[in-house]
């Protein structure tokens, strides 16, 4: 009980960070305080509603409605305080923190698609990418801005990774689950830190050359 | 049964007026009549489509065929008479109508979401949004346009607090839900009627500043 | 069973040049392997993922992983070998046999929606057309790239013209279904062709005329 309230309170704070970057993301475009509340709460639970769509089981954010109070009330502080959230130190924080939702849903996503015996092994990490990046992929296309998929930055593929080592621990070694699930989302998280402070970027030589640009 | 009949009329009503307000808005863009059509269909079913995916129960267009074979007709029948519909005249109907059937599927969609009892109390009212704008949203996207949540313009925001009313008064004035819902309805399509006539929009205060346009 | 599994090879061939194409399609805008990867295995399974959830039944690369693989390792190699592939004779044939994957999954769909006794007669129609051009269209979206629903391209519509046929077929002569579905194959087929072979488009009358472009 105390390691699913735990659970929960990560997810939680993890939904808030992805609904703050999407309000701060689309904030530069003159949109209203009803299409950035959208656009935030969509980023925020999108993804794992595709996921629980594919799986056929009942969507999470109808289950335990706290993820859509939290990603709503998140969406409506940002929008407020979005002067102040867009302050460099504050909006790095959250860049950070957006980091570690990502990979903390990634991770949770596999293991619940694992637990579910769905597709094994290659839908669990399918299926984990898709909860991390989903929901800012259809955030992306509703307001019209290039997608993460087109761009170089280092986001999803460490959560495909983590994804990876954590069905590979699932499969190999299930009694260290918890353990595994912790340093799989740590090294997830670490990666896209770094990937945030270093601007680090897919070498050129794994990228197809724009014809102009 | 007399009032469900006068109900599905009503929203067939609603479904051509979504399908042929959608064929005039990509009309301008040398589509031909295969896009306008499937654009058509979409933008009348597609919201719910999208609702009863999220609600696990069966697709209200597969049960009830009525709706695409309406939005096909309809869709055809745009596309033909496209140079005619367009007239101010005509067009300005076309779009109260189009306000009135997104006024109806909301308060149709929360109340059917309602009575599956999933996640009251919000999911009535996201699930309306839902209902009334989607189908408009995926022909933004398939189209190229912007979609609406990055305008100003008055169209989701009466059909949420609709919405909201309308649960407020199945929770606390169960038996007045007819009437509660016809209510609901007029001041929705009233609310928009008032937006289309006098530009109404989201105030500036309410709104983010675009860095530059 | 003979007959199953060349269906199956049929299947998984239209999935590689599904994968194939769709790489080939975005090579031109400065992908990573990432990105082209998973807009490939997007293209080739996303059509039959929208079918499968509004039947509500099983997603299919679920149930047969193959597809899932093939995908992959389609979308990989086409990375690795975009040069070569990018080559005129090369490309022209991946073109063609991406028409005949379209009108494989086309009328198999149909075929599947017309057992399924889901939405007679119009459904199997509908979704056979989501199945071959609903992959291709996500794919676009999320690449940012104009769909093909805004162009006159012929493309859907002989899928659509096909899976007509087949549901005729299936309702006036069952027992000739075989033989009917690899009719209405090649027919789709060769008409994708003759369309790519003589650059054919939907007539200018049929087209709705844009304003500026």
């Amino acid at each position: 009980m105390p390691l699913d309230d735990l659970q929960t309170w990560f997810a939680l704070t993890a939904t808030v960070a992805f609904a703050v970057t999407a309000v701060l993301a689309v904030a530069d475009r003159g949109v209203d305080i009803f299409g950035t509340t959208v656009l935030g709460v969509i980023t925020a639970i999108g993804g794992g509603t595709v996921r629980d769509l594919i799986l056929d089981v009942p969507v999470f954010w109808a289950v335990e409605l706290s993820y859509v109070w939290f990603a709503l009330g998140a969406s409506l502080l940002a929008f407020a305080a979005r002067a102040a959230l867009s302050q460099k130190a504050v909006y790095g924080l959250m860049l950070h923190l957006d980091g570690f939702g990502a990979a903390l849903f990634g991770i949770q996503a596999a293991g619940k698609v694992w637990d579910l015996g769905f597709g094994l092994p290659i839908a669990p990490i399918i299926l984990g990418v898709v909860t991390a990046i989903g929901g800012g992929l259809i955030r992306d296309v509703l307001a019209g801005r290039q997608t993460l998929l087109m761009s170089r930055e280092l986001y999803a593929i460490p959560v495909m990774f983590g994804c990876i080592a954590f069905v590979v621990i699932l499969d190999v070694l299930p009694e260290y689950r918890v353990v595994g699930a912790i340093a799989c989302i740590a090294f997830v998280t670490g990666l896209r830190s770094a990937a945030i402070r270093w601007r680090l970027t897919v070498p050129e030589r794994l990228t197809t050359r724009p014809r102009r640009q």
